[in-house]
């Protein structure tokens, strides 16, 4: 082929949020295929918390940053357009860690093939990929929910909280989500079945959760960190399981995380704090993917996709998952070439 | 009896370090007793870091805190030398929460027989009491060592945390003590055996931490909380356990806890943060004292007692709990009457 490829560089390591002069926006000539490689051109690139992460320069985290300018890295779904490769044919969908650009590179080994025919591409990126399955397993194998538990779920409109929500309803839990809006709320409680939802925007969240939790919290998922998590330590049941699954609250501080002032309510609680990574469960996706997709095709489980339009919007996007504009999963739609 | 009675009332509620001033030390005449009562002279009284939370007022704690005008709660061993309950004779000696004064009352109910034949007293308030009880348990049951792990103490030279670290070694596990101060690293490594013990008023916690333990810390018992426990997360092995005993780091705070920045890398790590409360053990108190006396009885499992005398010295000889001035289990000797 002989095309361009428009990519987002990381140039420099972001200092608090992301800018866009954090990445240098280059093209590059598109080169041969090796021997089997394919060439996959990304229709739908996945924003996630995660990735402001991988900006950064922590040895410490459980994958390596992403190095100054190498291609930041990004879950995308695309259609191969060139194959080298016996296993994968021009028109497959796939799936992978495809990178902020138009075009990728893959030996085909860290690719699955999805299905245009199941279900929209986009889902692959939510209730079908990587939030999905953090949803899931995270919510089932760490929280371990019982019939009647009180399950709360910070950032619970994003891409991950809101299958928490709804599958805790489907385990016959009370559930009750705090995100930041009154839309947000409202679609919480009105689109998605949720108990309750409280506006951190506008409401004390310590006093909410106790008037919501008159029992206390027994499984609180947290995606947000900070101030959020310390109200919910503040009211857990005796025995209660805390999820972490992220802090977006804390990824663009300039100064060290805060954390949790009232962890010592673990104890007297006797409660458990553990995190979920869902590569541990990569494993088990195809039960995940049987599960959910009959929730999904009995109308159980709703995904809503927010799906902003242009690669080279790739920046500012991003940040919205910061500012809490998006609405749903996060999806940049790479335009057809 | 037509005797005094000494004790110690909460008078105020404690900013940051406890002060004299704290508590009114008062004199009441005795009482006749009521039936089914015993009057215990209390011999010696346990003053340990918990005591510095119930005089807090802390409703979200594991008990109420003390009240104002009341004697200060505390652990203690006497000698029964008044009874109207068939189950205690004159002469017994008895453990429970007795309370800082020189007499107590009781109902029988809540405190248990100790034989100064088998164990000289002050033992039933260190390795027999409830710090061995916390340290058996929160080590076996909580924190899960197994042969060749690295066990990580925190508080090292102190009541729970000496007898934490040689359980561990008993079970097979490479032992690293914290404490403060070159004689308690010295007691720690060349008395108890310790693998290694870093003084964290003269080095760098996190570095030590990173040297003595290559392959990271795979059972981290915290006493202290703050600064100390976070260098231990940032040190964990893949899929450690942290048990939270204590944070007597922070129990003068006159602001917030401060709680672990580094909690994230709970997630990263696949670890667990849990308390251990000794109270939820009780019912296996039996085992921990069969087992734990046999160790002592063979030579395993060494105490010390740092026994200061008189209960007119309790607000300053509790003070050195924080100061880190004494040196194993302390305790207040009431001299006799």
């Amino acid at each position: 082929m002989n095309a361009i490829n428009y990519q987002f560089k990381l140039a420099a390591r972001p200092q608090g949020s992301v800018k866009a002069s954090d990445f240098h926006h280059v093209t590059e000539q598109l080169r041969e295929l090796q021997d089997g490689e394919v060439l996959i051109k990304n229709l739908y690139i996945s924003l996630d918390p995660a990735m402001r992460g991988w900006m950064s320069d922590n040895k410490n985290s459980y994958m390596p940053p992403v190095a100054l300018g190498e291609v930041m890295r990004a879950l995308a779904v695309g259609e191969v357009v060139e194959s080298n490769n016996p296993k994968f044919a021009v028109g497959d969908h796939v799936s992978g860690m495809l990178g902020v650009q138009e075009y990728a590179y893959s030996d085909g080994k860290a690719i699955s093939k999805v299905d245009p025919k199941l279900a929209p591409l986009p889902l692959y990126l939510s209730t079908l990929g990587m939030p999905g399955m953090t949803a899931y397993f995270g919510l089932l194998e760490v929280g371990q929910p019982k019939e009647g538990d009180t399950v709360v779920i910070s950032g619970a409109a994003g891409a991950v909280g809101t299958i928490v929500g709804q599958i805790a309803k489907i385990k016959g839990a009370r559930v009750v989500g705090i995100a930041g809006g009154a839309d947000k709320v409202r679609y919480l409680t009105e689109e998605l079945g949720f108990d309750a939802a409280i506006d951190y925007k506008s409401e004390d969240v310590a006093a909410a959760l106790k008037q919501h939790c008159p029992d206390g919290i027994d499984v609180f998922f947290d995606n947000v960190g900070g101030e959020i998590l310390d109200a919910a330590l503040a009211n857990l049941a005796f025995g209660a399981r805390v999820v972490i699954c992220g802090a977006i609250s804390q990824y663009n501080n300039t100064t060290a995380i805060k954390g949790p002032s009232n962890y010592l309510n673990l104890m007297v609680k006797r409660a458990t704090l553990r995190g979920v990574m869902v590569s541990d469960f990569y494993p088990r996706a195809m039960e995940a993917a049987m599960v959910m997709g009959g929730w999904i095709m009995s109308g159980k489980l709703k995904s809503r996709e927010d799906i902003v339009d242009g690669l080279e919007n790739f920046p500012d996007t991003f940040q919205k998952l910061f500012t809490g504009e998006n609405n749903g999963k996060l999806i940049l739609k790479v335009t057809k070439a």
